[in-house]
């Protein structure tokens, strides 16, 4: 993981800016001979696509994903990835630059005006250049690869909170997430959010939100000790999307709170290998994936794009204010829900990776020997 | 980051086993001519040292540290970095590792036991092996290496919740850290937090935490857009504490039932520079530091090691339970204070770094320009 | 440096193959605030461009450069780098795919078709593919952003060597570089070249060649020991042009047969700095940049491809021969040329920032101090 | 590969230098279960101890290796790696440090002692510091444990020239290697060295060498295009090796006097499998191996500290002269021998676990399929 490349051994790189020609994924390491089409790709990529709701950014983009590199056909007609680079294309369509000039010259609070400002000593304004969250496309396009990688694996999401409102895990049914604009696994929690959120619109408000996403199927032996344990990968991995401000596995923040007694998932014998009665620990031990389903949620803070005017100052350093015009999501977390699924099947790709590599070993319960 | 190394540019790798011979830290990448010397590195090794008080392990251990490359007495008679690796060794003392001869068989839950013998096929049994908190003495020494790469910054943390128990922030202040036995900022809390660990741990039971690390004089400039963003970095390596189950950043979680008129830090002129009115963000926007304090809380789950028995399976596959004997932390979140200082440090220093060598810009205010 | 990308801090990264729809590269590190233009690029892309003489391939591309992010316009009307990636384009347009028939079910003896079909279980046959010298595009329009990173430094390169056939120093002329078809700066030795190669291609046959990049103005303190010597990255570098037997720095091989009273560069005091009275060492000394201009030479094999019929197997291990057809280079040294000069680019770009990230010097004499 | 550290995902650390307390090796990435002894690591550093013949230098060093992590005794009572990092430690016994006073004061020529003053600012001169040669024990030791991981190959080198003397291929018999002060394999040759290296040493001079590496064995299919070739690696590899000025594989070279029907190497049908009818191409193809032995050569300039005065500079830019006193190897050729191997076993090592990561497929001759 180093600046705009993730992974160890499935490295994937994005480039692009929000209102360039072009934003693009290269996939290395991909592993050879495995069936690759763009429609899988663009199956996810309509996900996260904007445009689909109310409640999300009015922006129209096709975000159709190009394959440029990496595959082949075979014999049989099949496309497949050949080993080397997969490089994805999405131009941008609907780029209106001219919504930003305001914010040429003040820096919008929240947002990383201020800090690409000082950092780089230049900053490319036109709809937050490389800092918008346009990027993430190429983080689900580059998931929908490595959901190919690992056999048999199953990575879902859902969000979980709206603002201060949460779900409640006992209507929680993954049937619901396709059935409402919010992924939510809780039809209705959902339903309750519409209301809410139209509320905060009124307001020239936004919302936060918390989101989960759930890994089953994992093969036990996952992550590498010490520095790219599994859950520092995933922590890594979801703090990098766009305004993500926390991230928690299994029990989480709440495992604080807890009695040893409580928190330690006890195990039973099971028919060819144990069981956990519990998972509190998110299935995650020393950094090591234990068989259980991965539970990963992250807080999403509020839009920092809204409609009622804030303070701020120019960057010439006089106060000023600003009312963030252009087309955002009153929630941004919403269609945060796609790209987490994008980053947890990138994180658990590289590690089957390189479980394979470093131990010789297929990951998965070796248990009684 | 990868395996055993952490860092883009300082990279620090550690190894060692609880019950080798010895464990190590390398420091590479680290620039010359900074004054260094072994005191600098005990003052903190001392700070996490074991068997200071009732509510940390009882093993001894001097976890004493010594340079063994990389510095070099200059002319006036002062030890230096000289750029090549620094190799800290620390000798283990006190192993006793017939106290764990009972794991050699049986999985303890919430430990990593389970999930080294899968991954690997071996595991070294004694007193959790490479598993072992006694692995983050190494960061802590290589913790204070990097504290020294960037110039004027400060550095502290403190426990803010002790099981459900939590600090109240209105009595926050620095100087009570070392006056008690939690590095507690808030004395009232650290005077309740005695008796309730003591009730803890006469029942045989454990209890998690909540640290709070917090950063000032942090350089605007530091992290690394996309995927080393310093919040993401951070997220990584807190993440990859023992234990730790949850980390967030500034408002963190609570962000997520936040409006975003609450939620974004508002700008205001300051005298050669802007200020922000508050700071929700923990001091990084858009992935990159602002120059407000950056604030990082991370979940320590209870210390899974406890003497009430627990159900659990053998090596192979049978139902049994264990109590974990041996010396154990009643609360391994107290002496994660000066860990996640050290990870808060290693962080920062290697930003520090690259930024310097991305940009050719000193890391600070350039503004206005 | 890892599959397919080069670079400690300056990463680039390839994508593409010979017959696929594009090509292209991506650079991740470069310093923001440059000035750069597509013409830049096109310069030396041109430089390599196929079908200028017939002493190349006659494949007809017109190698286009498009920069797809990672600039921006200021305010006084300049292209500048920002600091985020910069993705450079190449549209395929002359693909042949049917001349390549034939090697669907053949190896060519001397390329890379038994290995990748053996590595990967699949090849993309087409023109070579990835394995294809085309992928070399994309490393000049990346060297040639290289270039704009390290100030003041000058690299150039020349055929020393077609076949048997040598230059004489003493006729050496960087002028003459441009005035052959060749990069040959001995204007004798590229006369007699001529009709040497109409020779070897009338023969059905090809020739090999050495080729000299020298850099100059380096700034002193350029490398990093201990595996990222400038003298080991520049030797992987060049070692991954395709073809490349044979890399050596400075006397290289013939310093085997030196005395050490030979070889070892004596030192004068000159004025505010050292000077070296020789240049054996190739300007690296330790792994470190000394000063003096870099020397590097590689040896490329004789082009594989030839109509000459050789022994070979198919895909089904039966004996066949092959006579290969398609548009191939007959000297492939001549184009590697630019190729090798984007490599010394790229290398001492990369450690230019390297150096300035671990140091906080700026590289350059600091003598006497 | 930075910094100090070597390999993809077999990473090799090295820290330590000439004069301090003990130098050290870092190997992270083995593979768990591997049978393991220090008497394994031993052997080769035994090999490239100093002080066994008239030819090498006289410092007195048992380099003897300690595993201070990273293996367990297994039920068996064998000791195995656990794939935790294994921590080697070589104490440095012998350090005169007296007798390098002079060079604190003056830049020996060919040394590295200019350039790292001028790259860092600070030098430790006692016996170069960490740019002595005394680093490639920690190569020998980390090749040993490499050696352990492919399974069934055999790396093996001889010196072929020395000063201006070749070995005759004719007479070339890997059991000689061990039966002279040389490692080389033509007894006629390493007789006649010895007269002509008593003259050089006579003469208060130093002699450069050529050292040949070959592997055999290898598994086809190891290496990752484009930047990772094997051959890329390798020629990495053996440049980072002190005093090394030129590589080259297979016909390197003099592959560019070669036509291209003599260059490729043909192919034949075989018993499973195709085999080559000559190795000219080393062993890799494409960056590839294709099953044939890997020949790598590469060639050692003289000793740079003789005891001929030479001309220099002092640190403050005045002219001097120097005669390098201390004990030196009259031709470092001679021990780089077993470096050589060590740095070929940590490459083949290395692309061997990133192969099997990244292709899931064990390397090795699947044809036909």
């Amino acid at each position: 993981m180093s600046l705009n490349t993730f992974g160890h051994l499935l490295k994937f790189t994005s480039w692009g800016e929000s209102h360039g020609p072009a934003i693009g994924a290269i996939i290395d390491g991909c592993p050879p001979g495995i069936e690759i089409s763009e429609a899988a790709i663009q199956r996810d990529l309509d996900r996260r696509k904007p445009g689909q709701s109310r409640f999300v950014t009015q922006r129209r983009e096709s975000d159709r994903a190009k394959i440029l590199s990496g595959t082949f056909t075979d014999e049989a007609g099949m496309l497949r990835t050949t080993g080397t680079p997969i490089s994805i294309l999405i131009e941008n369509e609907d780029a209106r630059s001219k919504d930003y000039e305001e914010i040429k010259d003040k820096y919008r609070p929240g947002h990383a005006d201020f800090t690409y400002q000082q950092k780089y000593g230049i900053r490319d304004w036109r709809g937050s250049g490389r800092a918008s969250a346009r990027e993430t496309a190429t983080r689900v396009a580059a998931g929908a690869v490595a959901r190919l990688v690992v056999p048999g694996i199953t990575i879902r999401g859902s969000l979980v909170q709206v603002g201060p409102h949460k779900i409640e895990y006992k209507n929680f049914d993954w049937a619901e997430v396709d059935r409402n604009p919010f992924f939510c696994a809780d039809a209705a929690a959902a339903k309750k959010w519409e209301s809410y959120l139209d509320g905060v619109r009124k307001d020239g408000n936004s919302a936060g939100a918390v989101i989960e996403i759930v890994a089953e199927n994992v093969p036990v032996g996952l992550g590498a000790p010490i520095y790219s344990k599994l859950s520092a990968d995933l922590a890594g991995a979801m703090m990098s999307i766009n305004a993500v401000k926390g991230v928690e596995i299994g029990a989480g923040f709440a495992s604080a709170s807890l009695a040893g007694t409580e928190n330690a998932d006890e195990m039973r014998a099971g028919p060819g290998a144990p069981y956990f009665k519990t998972n509190m620990a998110g299935g995650i031990l020393g950094g090591i994936s234990n068989g259980d389903p991965i539970v990963v949620r992250f807080a999403v803070k509020p839009t920092s794009s809204i409609l009622t005017p804030r303070e701020t100052v120019t960057v010439r350093n006089e106060n000023t204010e600003i009312a963030t015009k252009g087309r955002h999501d009153p929630c941004v977390g919403i269609r945060a829900v796609p790209i987490g699924e994008a980053m947890m099947a990138l994180v658990l790709a590289d590690h089957y990776l390189l479980h394979r590599g470093q131990t010789g070993r297929e990951a998965g319960i070796g248990f009684p020997k």
